[in-house]
């Protein structure tokens, strides 16, 4: 089997680390932010050095291309992003633009002779920390999101529109170059696992079958506000205490649809918010994933079924955006078990319970992820951490999986 | 008995709620502000155009006199304030004013022959909305705050300070003029209930025994953020989980402790509050109120038999101030029934949950609060209302129980 180089894939993480870094650890790294257009420009130097041709298209997508050996075969692709959430870590998504990286480098130093071109992408904007929503780009190119609206997004916290950050990167291409299905016919996307699951059960791969079908509610709750002091317990209609009872409820009734059902209640706001005042009104948010839909169905019946009225508050609820579970590509699937069981590396077929670009690309091209394990299960945070045996392992199995999808596409 | 003029009271009420009057009802009129300063100046205007001497003492406290027909004796005093909250109503505070003020016209209109001066007060800054804490200058007069202190308090959400407030505000008297129990020797408050006891009872008057004690603490559930879609729901240590258990828990245990206990969670804090991301960390208020320190004693020992851990997240909590059960004085009380029930009005004897001035100057002076009803319950809101009626009988005890202490003391 064939092998990254080891201590290059350690040096290029370490090397775009410094894009961002934030003292005692991690960056901070947004969506073509200054440092962001560093790490671009560190990524154009490096493929360019490679002899690879660096494209970019009307969103400022990346796309470095090494020639196969057949005229006129399709690339295969694989890549993920650069930006980072506000005090993320040194993983999530560059890790998936460098094992691509490293392993083009591998296939240009060591002459491996591919028949297909193939790809090492970057993604503009797919944590949607700095221009809402996450996955923007790839959200465009899938006709997911209007480009107009999304041009016209202005920056969270600021002034600047997602348009006039593209403009001043310098990083607008030709719509041309956009990932397509004519001169693409694959999409590897590696990614750190973000979960605990791989790390708890000791493995070293996951072979990432899907992206969970997930539901977004708001549950509300309102009451009457009344003064802490003067109002006795049987007269309040308390909303703090409706939903907190409401999301007890969830946890009993959620938690007993399946083992692997995840749901959140992440996100709460209660009205006025004075220590002194019964709360009239509190609105929380609820987020459930599964990759079996008839399941996240389960999930919708049993917030349909909630009581109208808790403790005297009347209870309503707003569904936001969901989505069907995604199902990647059998075939790439495959070749990521079989490589990575001749590697003798340990894996599972696993959900992403994250949403990634590789869900839109999976219903344009062939697609597949790869996880590696996150320490403690944890991202989007500065203490984001995989192991360099883990980042390397995680790339050979790409590199692999490429060699063999470049045999049968 | 001797009665208020039903029609002057409505009008006194109706003209103040000129000053900082919301379009649709109620009133901003936070303390030393202008609309709080325009109402000052007619209230100077009406104690003067009665023949009353109006004097200002170093914080801006107003008192108004009228002299009394024994030279020599003490001055009886009775008021509230004039501030508001951000969107209050026309009765908190300027209600105990204005029938204090309504009582001083119908004595002197009357010749009504009193041994003892009386005393029409503003109280500044109780609310405390603009300038923390509330009850701000009873507590400087009763040494419960230092005045330096106090006067470099900047206002909520602004840049002045409230000694340039009281600077400005051109009412800066006499330290000497401070409330004390050489020149003073009662106080009576009038004030809205702010509950909804009265009104639910069919009773005219409350005869206030006292001001509830009070414990406050802040509880603190600390777990473990991750990514809602990665982390399967036995690995979390979700505090918002833990938190709406411990609210469920407390409603329960505090609830069993007595009937006329009264608890809020009415503030909420949870990080990182994205609905996407497990919280960890979750802070909410608890505010305990009752006549029996006994009571207040048991809430205690629940707080402090609260678990350590909670579904994984550490419990803790922060004590915040406190205040013992306030009584107020057995004479005042008793003439304040006494009057109530020869007027032919329903009254009980009850406790105000909310602080009052009054709780501080019980301990200088023997004080009694009176109060009348709270439609549905409700103040510190646009549509806090009492009626012209509930109003007059209020005023009509006072001036009965303000002519029964003028015998005694």
């Amino acid at each position: 089997m064939l092998e990254v180089n080891r201590e290059r894939m350690h040096e290029k993480l370490s090397a775009f680390s410094k894009f961002g870094a934030l003292e005692g650890g991690g960056i901070t790294r947004l969506s073509l932010s200054e440092p962001a257009l560093a790490a671009r420009a560190e990524f154009k130097e490096r493929v360019e050095s490679l002899g690879m041709i660096l494209e970019s298209d009307d969103i400022g997508n990346l796309y470095a291309t090494w020639p196969g050996t057949v005229e006129g075969l399709p690339r295969i692709v694989m890549g993920s992003h650069i930006d980072s959430v506000r005090n993320g870590g040194n993983y999530d998504g560059v890790y998936g633009v460098l094992a691509s990286l490293e392993v083009a480098e591998t296939v240009i130093t060591e002459g491996i002779k591919l028949r297909h071109p193939i790809t090492v992408m970057i993604w503009t904007n797919e944590e949607g920390a700095r221009f809402e929503p996450a996955m923007m780009s790839s959200g465009i190119v899938m006709k997911k999101f209007a480009k107009e609206a999304m041009l016209a997004v202005v920056e969270t916290g600021g002034t600047v529109t997602f348009g006039e950050a593209l403009e001043a990167s310098g990083w607008i291409g030709d719509e041309a170059n956009r990932l397509n299905d004519r001169d693409y016919c694959a999409y590897f996307e590696p990614h750190i696992e973000q979960g605990p699951v791989l790390e708890e059960e000791g493995l070293d791969i996951g072979v990432v079958a899907g992206v969970v079908g997930m539901v977004n509610y708001d549950i509300i709750l309102e009451g009457v506000s009344s003064h802490a002091g003067t109002t006795p317990q049987s007269y309040r209609k308390d909303a703090l205490r409706a939903a907190s009872k409401v999301v007890m409820d969830l946890w009993d009734k959620l938690g007993a649809l399946a083992d692997d059902l995840v749901f959140t209640m992440g996100e709460i706001t209660c009205r006025p918010n004075i220590h002194t005042v019964v709360p009239n009104y509190v609105k929380f948010s609820l987020d459930a994933r599964h990759q079996d839909m008839n399941i996240v169905g389960k999930v919708v019946d049993v917030v349909k079924a909630l009581p109208s009225e808790v403790y005297g508050c009347k209870l309503s609820y707003e569904e936001h955006w969901g989505r069907k579970t995604i199902q990647f590509d059998e075939r790439l699937l495959g070749y990521l078990e079989t490589t990575t069981k001749g590697l003798g590396y340990s894996c599972k077929r696993m959900y992403s319970g994250a949403g990634h670009d590789a869900q839109y690309v999976s219903e344009l091209l062939p697609s597949a992820m790869i996880f590696i394990p996150s320490k403690d299960g944890l991202s989007h945070t500065v203490v984001e951490y995989s192991s360099p045996e883990q980042a390397w392992r995680g790339a050979n199995v790409l590199l692999n999986a490429l060699v063999e999808a470049d045999q049968s596409f």
